[in-house]
């Protein structure tokens, strides 16, 4: 069902030198596929990460964190999906270090520098014994493995490429890999992503860049408005490329490796969404001429988030008023209905209070057949704009989401 | 679908003395059924209302507000479904007004006595046309009929009544009507709701009654988190038991009166929400030792709008992880997790961060199996409670709003 995504070969995806990937099986929720994966940096190399806001953090996103922090740098990371290790209280957080601890002493390093992941099902214990038997079993992997390795309910593994000069020498590769398609909204969901570039990166710039690549890409995705407890994003800069270290925000640098990555998390975090649980289409809603990025974000989300306007998309049907009784109800208190416009693609479909004199069913129809749209929201009362990223509701998510643990 | 809710007949619902009710048959949207009803007031009545705080709020609300806030008195309301008039810009300020002086000549007033509604479609031009030439064609009804008349989506006719001692001599009548199914959200859904009593209320008191009944009634249920452009609930008091006026709310009438209506205000928002779009459950979500009211209403939506949440109760899987991860993203920044307790019905789920020891998924199972549950939510941090209804989301709810305007 996913909308025009389709899965990488190996061989489109970049390799990044200082990162080594392996990929196993535990064996957690299903027998015959990979489910746990591990990526061992190389030396010189820096790491930042941002993580779920749910207050029901998940035990390994405690322990990521904290090791994340540590003064002794982080050497690998291990993932595992078919159990969260979430809502399980302290001896979850045993468990995790546990994980750390098999990881540490295959890979020659101290368990406080293994940032340990987790995906799947949640307040069930972690099969602790099951990962730390198939940790010495994994196997080296392609990128494309190992965003096989990270899926739980995906129908397409995601992952993306980049490449280009950052300062005038240096020619800078970036490869990463999603996981996630239901429960994707902002402040990061039941999603999984980690980027691994060959910049050269001092740890609190990459750690305030992967802040505000997050920002840009991740947190600008809804699938259900669900936030989930495991949700991270990794960023590692391995340092190969020969360049001399970014070490702050005025380098121009900074900014060319910025655009780079963000608009490799973008494609991942919108791939996200294209995977959504029963997605048939793709929806970008753009609200303009907002007073503040906190408004444009409010009518963005109401509109992403509801369910009548989610439905209609995916009947295909033009119902308008959905639209506009959701910019309505997002709580901007003096908005002025009459002054806002609203498109869908090309078409003016709202203006002055009410339907466009322009408007035809026969031009709003054209737009909602294509699996592709654009909502545009002009608020007409400042200068600032906001985009997220959303899919329509089917009979496939309730499917999907009434069958997942079973 | 709904959940635990029937038909009530004609000779279950008391008849209010000093209202007359007619219903007819406008063809807006269907031919064969009433699409139009009159309620005429007989003098020395008083009436209090509230409305959607959608920004996008519908040209009758606009009118109905304007005229019930008028020097002159509200003589008699008329209700159209099939078209919500909303989105309609000025055009649908006049059309409002032509269907009130159409009312108002047949009732003999004048049009700002009159108070319009519409639900319906949006963003269609209202046919005023149709209901001008309806409305000299209505025909005398019963509560159960205007019930039927003012129905869209739902599956049944919603009213109750209620009778009881208001004072110590006087014995107060009330009747109630409501529709509504999908869109429904605190501060008022696509739901319209009409109640008439023979009490006798002052206007400034009775509007301060209307206001804080709907707060504990018609805002606290949910269906899809959607607030409409249309809804208003309306009180009138015919004045005609025979009690002297209740005109302050320090008179223990008031505190009487209002737990008497608020109980039959309750009774048709939980209508509302056993006939949510496709329900197939009426969820109680209880949120208990928040520190303020609106903390405790936080936790509770989160839970109650949840898609994942909505879908597990569909399934009947107690996906316990799924209620938890909505407590932890509702955004109380300071929540203890581990201090907090979540019940199914009488089954301690989760405590201590987790699971509870006690848990089984037996219990569990059994608790998701009934029609009718309640999540109790301790946050052990307050004295203050909140209690939302909601339904849960299943494969006829994409159904029913994928098909609606066809």
């Amino acid at each position: 069902m996913a909308v025009n995504l389709t899965e990488k070969r190996a061989d489109e995806l970049l390799e990044i030198d200082g990162i080594r990937l392996f990929t196993g099986r535990a064996g957690i929720k299903q027998q015959n596929r990979d489910d746990l994966t591990l990526m061992v940096l190389g030396g010189g190399h820096t790491v930042g990460a941002v993580f779920t806001q749910n207050r029901f953090c998940a035990a390994p996103v405690h322990i990521a964190k904290s090791h994340l922090f540590d003064q002794d740098g982080v050497c690998a990371l291990v993932v595992n999906t078919g159990n969260a290790n979430a809502g399980t209280g302290a001896q979850g957080r045993l468990d995790a270090i546990k994980v750390c601890a098999a990881a540490a002493e295959q890979v020659g390093c101290q368990s406080n520098q293994v940032m340990p992941f987790s995906t799947g099902v949640i307040l069930e214990p972690l099969p602790v014994d099951k990962i730390v038997a198939a940790l010495p079993q994994v196997r080296p992997a392609f990128w494309s493995d190992a965003a096989r390795a990270i899926m739980t309910t995906d129908t397409v593994p995601k992952a993306a490429s980049r490449q280009g000069l950052v300062g005038e020498k240096h020619t800078v590769r970036a490869t990463g890999i999603a996981k996630g398609s239901g429960m994707i909204h902002p402040n990061m969901a039941t999603m999984l992503s980690f980027i691994a570039t060959d910049a050269k990166v001092s740890q609190p710039i990459l750690q305030l860049m992967t802040q505000e690549i997050a920002d840009e890409s991740f947190n600008t995705i809804t699938v259900d408005g669900d936030t989930s407890t495991n949700d991270s994003f990794v960023i590692m800069a391995t340092g190969r490329c020969g360049q001399s270290e970014i070490d702050n925000t005025a380098d121009p640098r900074y900014a060319q490796l910025k655009a780079l990555l963000g608009s490799l998390a973008l494609e991942l975090a919108q791939a996200i969404v294209r995977d959504g649980e029963g997605a048939t289409k793709f929806i970008t809603v753009e609200v303009q001429n907002a007073k503040t990025r906190e408004e444009a974000r409010k009518v963005a989300y109401a509109v992403a988030h509801s369910p009548l306007v989610k439905t209609a998309f995916f009947a295909s049907d033009p119902n308008l008023g959905r639209l506009l009784a959701a910019v309505g109800y997002a709580g901007i208190e003096d908005l002025d209905v009459d002054a806002l416009k609203m498109w869908l693609d090309d078409v003016l479909v709202a203006e002055n209070g009410g339907r466009a004199e322009s408007y035809t069913e026969e031009a709003g129809q054209a737009v909602m057949n294509r699996p592709e749209i654009t909502v545009r929201i002009d608020l007409q009362r400042g200068d600032t704009v906001a985009v997220v990223y959303t899919c329509d509701l089917s009979h496939e998510y309730v499917s999907i989401n009434a069958d997942y643990r079973s």
